[in-house]
């Protein structure tokens, strides 16, 4: 069998955890697997790094930036191969630009075009556990490239898909995807499967135990992930294609973002072309709106109200003073004292009704809904950030998340 | 003008360090030069790193060696890339892999086979400055590999030569070459010229400006060097070629080594084939000698003496233990409280006596000469290590290197 280990920072924290990871692998080699495992940079390096490059410059030039970060991983990987050859069992360790994971040239957020599996079928033939470096590939320029935050789960999956891996295992620092965050909610339960749209729903709305696009890429290629922790031998969480022969909860889980942010327009012109001003100008500035709500009022005025991440917030609100009088707006507000939160389920498509639920339940409990978002399997609510907690604590009992109990 | 320009660790230790080499190599770039820049990494990293290392494993693969020591000299092309643009002048890094720095698979210690000028100049053409990473290279698997302590030196040497710079200078922490070690000889004088044999004795000396192979390099290819602070703007010390029109000196400086044990052998068999057993023996064992001398006794027997580093002392002792037998020597002592003072000079050539003066100056002291060997441009004694400091002294001032004061 052909397995694809992702060990992220946490993992790989320091010497000690690295050893309890070269066991492990060791271990699934010992069965009689071939193993790949990719490595993100270990703990805290990859915000030390960005500290560095802070006291040159605040605009430091990406291409630059990847050449930095990707370090990390370089280190990382080689004290991985280290320690597995230490316990007996070849290893070695490859960097992104020697694998061949090709990437776009969009440094900082590239996204991988292709990977080559010359060397590392190479190195598995000759009986070596290859490391591979997450987060970072290689640009047709020959310039390494790095994929974003939490890009080592895409490198995974995108080798698992190129090696038409058995089996994909994601490592985490917990026991798999939860019903909801176990900080806010200590009923959570551990889910044992979980569909790819769930989980990208989930992934985008904050539960971030994995990248969405290693979602995304695993949905495409319908490659199934284990989610489970390196700091036990528990089963984790399945992740894998919707299975109608399966009986699938209504709601899946509760997740919430308090990276949000919310901008009001009052009176804006009711005319076409008035929307797509505002939103192609947020484009342009590379802000990326998630809610929108617009509503009729009187005199053929409009009110638009939308959400960004509070990082956006500042450069949001200067491009829309801007266009202001263009749109016809008599006034504008903003709030950045919000939080959304959200029921995910596949089964919500086929049980009408469950929004409603959710409605009424934060009503009962007098939580007020500022703006309202729905989809196929999932429905998203804007609160105050105050009340996300308790919101977060009614819902998970409303929908019977709770995990079972002895008592 | 094609200037290539070396900054060491201490140069580029801090973002204030980079901050202030960003400037210089702006400034050089705004009198219309183009420069290659080759950096080490940061103060301590490569330290930092090995000391990582440590905590995994006492006997490192060399080739994961590599590719965790090669992210230092990473980061510190990226910083110095970012704080050249910051000032407003374009500036890219490339690693060694990029760069095309070919060397052989002998990892830790590679040498260059070749160096790939063609993203060089493409980069130059394009107007950059161009920032290259130190030490590192590739082998032809595609494998990262390092040149070993102080290879640095030899990258903006070899950088040089494939480019066919007009100048290389080499920028460190001291004002170029010394008469000898200030720490030492406070009168010590900073040469303006030494040539490149003089510079390769002193190199090997344990005078650590320069690393040697660097000068081997710099000396095959007649590419002069400029070694210069990177706190000042003073000029350095020109590296180069024997010119006889020149008037030189007799002696250009004086060097010591601490790290230097002697062992000696009691009645080694007089026959062929005995020194070389022996000697091939501690080569089979990687253990450098370096002095050797071997003089008659009585009853067709020898007393064999020789030096190597104190590092491999001990593994020396047990090699030689080994065939002590096989040679027939009825004993074996060491001593590691021994050190060697040499003095170097292209004058010295045709120059008899000048020996014999350092012998008699030392005698004079009353310091005891243990072993002394000779080349063509130097002299080494090996002395007592408590008294390497005072001879250092009688030395300089026996050949007048001290520095001319205005008294």
């Amino acid at each position: 069998m052909l397995v694809v280990q992702k060990y992220g920072g946490s993992s790989v924290a320091d010497a000690e955890r690295i050893r309890r990871v070269a066991r492990r692998v060791a271990g699934v080699r010992s069965e009689g697997h071939s193993i790949v495992v990719v490595v993100s940079a270990m703990g805290d390096t990859t915000d030390d790094l960005i500290n560095l490059v802070k006291e040159i410059t605040n605009s430091p030039p990406e291409r630059e930036m990847d050449m930095i970060l990707s370090t990390g991983e370089q280190v990382s990987i080689a004290l991985l191969a280290m320690a597995i050859k230490e316990t007996g069992v070849p290893a070695i360790s490859l960097t992104g630009v020697q694998v061949g994971i090709m990437t776009d040239n969009a440094h900082t957020k590239a996204r991988i075009l292709e990977v080559r599996t010359d060397r590392l079928k190479k190195e598995l033939d000759a009986g070596n556990i290859v490391i591979v470096a997450g987060f970072q590939g290689v640009d047709d320029a020959n310039d390494i490239t790095t994929l974003g935050r939490g890009g080592s789960d895409t490198t995974a999956v995108a080798l698992a898909v190129a090696l038409k891996a058995d089996l994909c295992e994601i490592y985490t620092d917990v026991d798999g995807v939860y019903t909801a965050d176990p900080r806010i909610e200590p009923n959570a339960a551990k889910l044992d499967v979980v569909f790819y749209n769930e989980m990208l729903e989930l992934a985008n709305l904050g539960a971030v135990v994995l990248h969405p696009r290693s979602v995304e890429l695993a949905m495409q290629y319908s490659i199934p992930l284990h989610v489970r922790s390196s700091f036990n031998h528990n089963l984790g969480t399945i992740v894998k294609e919707v299975d109608s022969m399966e009986r699938s909860l209504v709601v899946t889980g509760v997740a919430y973002d308090l990276n949000v942010a919310k901008i009001g327009l009052y009176d804006v012109f009711d005319k076409p072309g008035i929307a797509y001003k505002l939103f192609k100008s947020l484009a342009d500035n590379k802000i990326n709106v998630d809610m929108i709500i617009q509503s009729a009022t009187r005199d053929e005025r409009n009110d638009i109200s939308f959400t960004c991440s509070r990082d956006d917030l500042h450069k949001a609100l200067s491009v829309v003073q801007e266009i202001l009088p263009e749109i016809g707006a008599s006034g504008m507000t903003s709030n950045d004292n919000v939080a959304k939160v959200s029921i995910v389920g596949a089964g919500m498509v086929s049980n009408p009704g469950v929004a409603a639920m959710m409605f009424g339940a934060l009503a009962e409990e007098g939580i007020n809904l500022e703006m309202i978002s729905t989809s196929e399997i999932k429905t998203s609510c804007v609160i105050e950030e105050g009340e996300a907690k308790r919101a977060i604590q009614i819902l998970h009992d409303k929908f019977n998340l709770a995990k079972e109990t002895d008592s």
